[in-house]
């Protein structure tokens, strides 16, 4: 059965230009890039143009200051985690929010098993984060900030620019998760006043497998994988030269269409959500109306399981999400849902619909009518939809 | 120019097969493994696939004692630091050696700073570990031996089923780093006796990018990347499933032609080592007879420098290092060949010539024959060399 993907948080597909780029480097045969001979230093300029083309998407003048992961959870691992440890001696407290993805909540929990301490901010009922609150988290002892650029399960997006004011302002690291950002919105490292930002080529359309971290020269951070002297001296271990290669390319296409792109997932997003009512009743939209990611929009629906949903828009050939999928398996509530102020209820019943480079409005039709039925047939098995509608 | 590849030790091809897996894999455009659709379905079922390969190239019955991580300096890391760092409260004394990889040594250092105490073992003039001096440096704190199955510079293979012996004896966690050896030489994680293995694609042929860490059942080991429930809850992060899938068909093709590659890579090195005399003189094998990789053979050649060497081979298409690519850049002598007794002086001197799948016998005569030229080119400019032959 052809699927049709609204799940690209989850996993998106790769460009074609994409493909091509690493079908030839896999051809190529490329020697490691620390090599001394000839085919090492053809391995090694084909990386630092990758890193060029990943610097130029985040308006980053100093390509050394983009180190390649295997990931954004290990660019977010190293960034908290590096931070943290090499500044313990200044302090051992760090503030954050409740809504962070699971990789910057347990990165920050390992280190509270070490000794450090945390304030985690709550955000309002649009799942915003009020910056004077930052400011006043901010102890003699703070060593960092951390902070996600957009969220993954509502795609609400945080007034970043006003909080690094305030880390520049206090002198403080500040770390900002841009996961689900970089290449979707327009992203400016200095604009935003960030130490350290992490991401990921595939919510570029680049491979999953490849992540990035900024790191603002000067920023005192230990190393999350100790050993060789790859990326600077930054992260040790021979990289994954095809996937980075394909990332580079995967960059420079998001330099060029990161403007239409984000207006036509946009119109996918704004008809879906003009034409919800026409199908549906009796849900929120948690995705703020004005900040917030083009490419998604998560709605709690009333009465229903999400995941029974997911299940039944399979059966048709629809993949949505529930959640992160870094999250699959969790039986509890999503976190960010409940933090916005959702009870447990309409956060199990929540659906998170992202959209890709290769969705139609078709497709937007196509799902809401699926949705219609099957939302349709679970609240007439729900006996507490029977007890509300019977008034 | 067409390069002859004497240096698989810094990177090896791609098999034509792993390659073909890997094309398709791109083309397939897999979901996230942790979604729970069906295309999620289709990913999770290529990831148990290529952990089950894996797991049968090192003899691992339980192939969710397999993690994949991003390299095998990750592996180690994740492995050193996981352990030490999840096993504090009952010691903080780990056991090594003189001659591991940069990884184990810079994970050891940071452990150091962190307030861990380490018993470093040297090796005898054949780059051997003794045993009964790991059972004698084991202590009332200690919670981890880390020693590696070969060296990178020299070949060299330790007696690990023994120090497994012992550490299984003592009851004390026993990590081996086994970066170069899997794929190359047959590894069985139960006849060694090791609670956590490092391994990594590229050696047997699959893409960098891809490391492997085995963790027995039941060690207590911290993830290095913390965050989702991916790979059992042992590694955060999505995965590099397009690598994976390569690494997976990698492991199944080193399981069917390990014996017939080990024996087609040891005759180049035998012919190498059995010819050697007849192009130079003054130099000392410093690969262990007995007991080495069948791929690597390392000669430190007096009064030259090998970096030397292997520029003026690089003008003669021919690839060839002077010691492990991860600590290319550095102007110490190597720590590996100072512990086998070789002088700063021979350190310098010494090549690292690594076989592969396509080299044949024509390239080690190629080879000796540039060597030759090279070797008395420089010697001739060597007032050192001067000196010595006019007695």
């Amino acid at each position: 059965m052809k699927f049709v993907n609204l799940d690209h948080i989850s996993s998106n597909p790769i460009l074609p230009e994409v493909k091509q780029a690493m079908i030839e480097a896999i051809g190529k045969d490329y020697a490691n890039p620390s090599s001394q001979h000839t085919p090492g230093e053809q391995a090694a300029e084909a990386l630092e143009r990758a890193r060029e083309s990943v610097a130029r998407l985040i308006n980053c003048e100093l390509p050394k200051e983009v180190v390649f992961t295997s990931c954004g959870t290990e660019s977010i691992n190293h960034a908290i985690k590096g931070v943290a440890l090499a500044n313990q001696k200044k302090g051992r407290h760090i503030v954050t929010s409740n809504i962070e993805h699971n990789a910057v909540i347990r990165s920050i929990r390992r280190l509270k098993s070490m000794g450090f301490t945390v304030t985690s901010l709550s955000v309002d009922s649009y799942g915003r984060i009020n910056p004077r609150e930052v400011a006043d988290a901010i102890k003699e002892d703070t060593v960092l900030v951390s902070i996600m650029h957009s969220n993954n399960e509502t795609g609400t997006i945080q007034p970043i620019e006003e909080i690094g004011e305030i880390a520049r302002e206090k002198k403080i690291v500040f770390h900002c998760d841009a996961v689900d950002s970089v290449g979707i919105v327009p992203i400016d490292v200095n604009k935003l006043g960030v130490d350290l930002m992490s991401f990921a080529a595939n919510t570029f359309y680049g491979p999953t497998g490849v992540g990035g971290l900024y790191i603002r020269r000067g920023t005192q951070v230990w190393p999350l994988l100790d050993g060789g002297i790859q990326e600077n001296n930054k992260r040790a271990g021979t990289e994954n030269l095809i996937g980075i290669i394909g990332a580079g390319v995967a960059a420079d296409i998001a330099v060029r269409d990161l403007e239409s792109r984000s207006k036509t997932l946009g119109r996918l997003k704004q008809k879906m959500i003009d034409e919800l009512p026409g199908y549906i009743d009796e849900y929120i939209i948690n995705t703020h109306s004005d900040y917030s990611l083009p490419n998604l929009i998560s709605i709690s629906i009333k009465y229903i399981e999400g995941e029974s949903v997911v299940l039944m828009l399979d059966d048709e050939g629809l993949a949505v999400s529930t959640r992160s999928a870094c999250a699959t398996g969790s039986l509890r509530a999503s976190h960010v849902l409940l933090s916005i102020g959702r009870s447990h209820a309409d956060a199990q019943g929540t659906l998170v619909v992202s959209f890709g480079p290769e969705n139609t409005e078709a497709d937007v039709t196509t799902f809401l009518t699926a949705l219609k039925n099957v939302v349709t047939t679970l609240r007439n098995i729900s006996p507490l939809y029977k007890k509300m509608s019977q008034g």
